[in-house]
């Protein structure tokens, strides 16, 4: 098995789940910011473009960090970080994605779109897309929709999902701390948010 | 239980799962175009102001497709949607945000920024995002890259995800058909997608 992997926060969130789980998958890091994610060799293993890509020791590739995780969950159960029973699994999953689509998401939309190295690579995964100006302000407000979100959460739970740590902290951590990288760090008012990303932080996963 | 529904790609994933399942659940029907998922009552059982939702019978409401399915998959785990080994689940849930993110997103993101009664309304979910001219020919472009990468998976593949109909191909018949009802339609050379497509839409489930 191994890990292709980058400094970007979608491969980050695979790390974290792996040292969670204890695991030791060798890695091979490759460059998103020279594009060696969008060549010919890397995409005839990984076809979206994408990292992380995990490839199996039969040669089968999975691409997609939930399936990514999926997949390790189901060969090494233990520590659970995707749930117990159906309704766990799915608050995760629907957690997870929020915090994806609306935190992570937003984050990039805001970066790549302001960022003169990505010029044509407005979107991760394909090429012939050009920066678009109005789409950093746009990133801004949709992560100030999702700072909002999740600060009330936090108020209801201790973590994302459910009462503990799961993998949907992990998507959530990744997702701070690449806003925090672009100087959109947490509000400074949502005291729930700063609590739960400390004890995000503490934990020595937080490191991968 | 009862599902929170529309008019909208999104919430006839879920139908169309429900529909394979042979699953009889109450639905509600609530207009996107007149913001129904927007109001506080609605945010209040939904919070992202996302549909479909589904509403448990004990007031927990689910929202995001794949977890949706995933919760009815685990309480009905016949027919078999999601996969049965975690090599097939994992390929379902790789393919099937593929289709997502790459397919209906892009459809979505070419409709909502080039239709004026979304003025205001640039993403699903929240307000006070405007829309952005230069996203309807992104969301062209990225499209034209989703049809290329299909066509080529169902050049291997009968059905998206693996030899059988499955969660994925109901998202990437849900994104297909979307883009069709807006004018990009599956390229004319796209035999194996066109063979695909004719298959999927075959089935009765596709009426949902």
């Amino acid at each position: 098995m191994k890990l292709y992997d980058a400094q970007a926060p979608n491969p980050r969130r695979a790390r974290i789940f792996i040292a969670e789980k204890g695991l030791d998958i060798p890695t091979q890091e490759l460059s998103i910011m020279d594009g060696e994610n969008l060549t010919p060799e890397y995409k005839a293993k990984s076809r979206f473009g994408l990292i992380p890509a995990l490839e199996l020791d039969d040669g089968m590739v999975l691409t997609e960090v939930p399936a990514i995780c999926r997949y390790l969950e189901s060969k090494h159960p233990e520590p659970n970080l995707m749930g117990r029973d159906p309704l766990e699994i799915a608050q995760i999953e629907m957690w997870e994605r929020y915090c994806e689509m609306s935190g992570s998401q937003a984050v990039g939309e805001y970066f790549r779109n302001g960022f003169s190295k990505l010029d044509d690579r407005g979107l991760p995964g394909i090429t012939g897309i050009p920066r678009i100006e109005a789409l950093i302000d746009r990133g801004k407000r949709r992560l100030a929709s999702f700072y909002e979100v999740i600060e009330q959460r936090l108020g209801e739970s201790e973590y994302l999902a459910s009462g503990r740590f799961t993998l949907t902290d992990i998507t959530g951590l990744c997702a701070v701390d690449f806003a925090q990288m672009v100087k959109l760090g947490i509000p400074e008012a949502n005291r729930n948010t700063k609590r739960w990303h400390a004890a995000c932080s503490a934990r020595p996963s937080a490191a991968a």
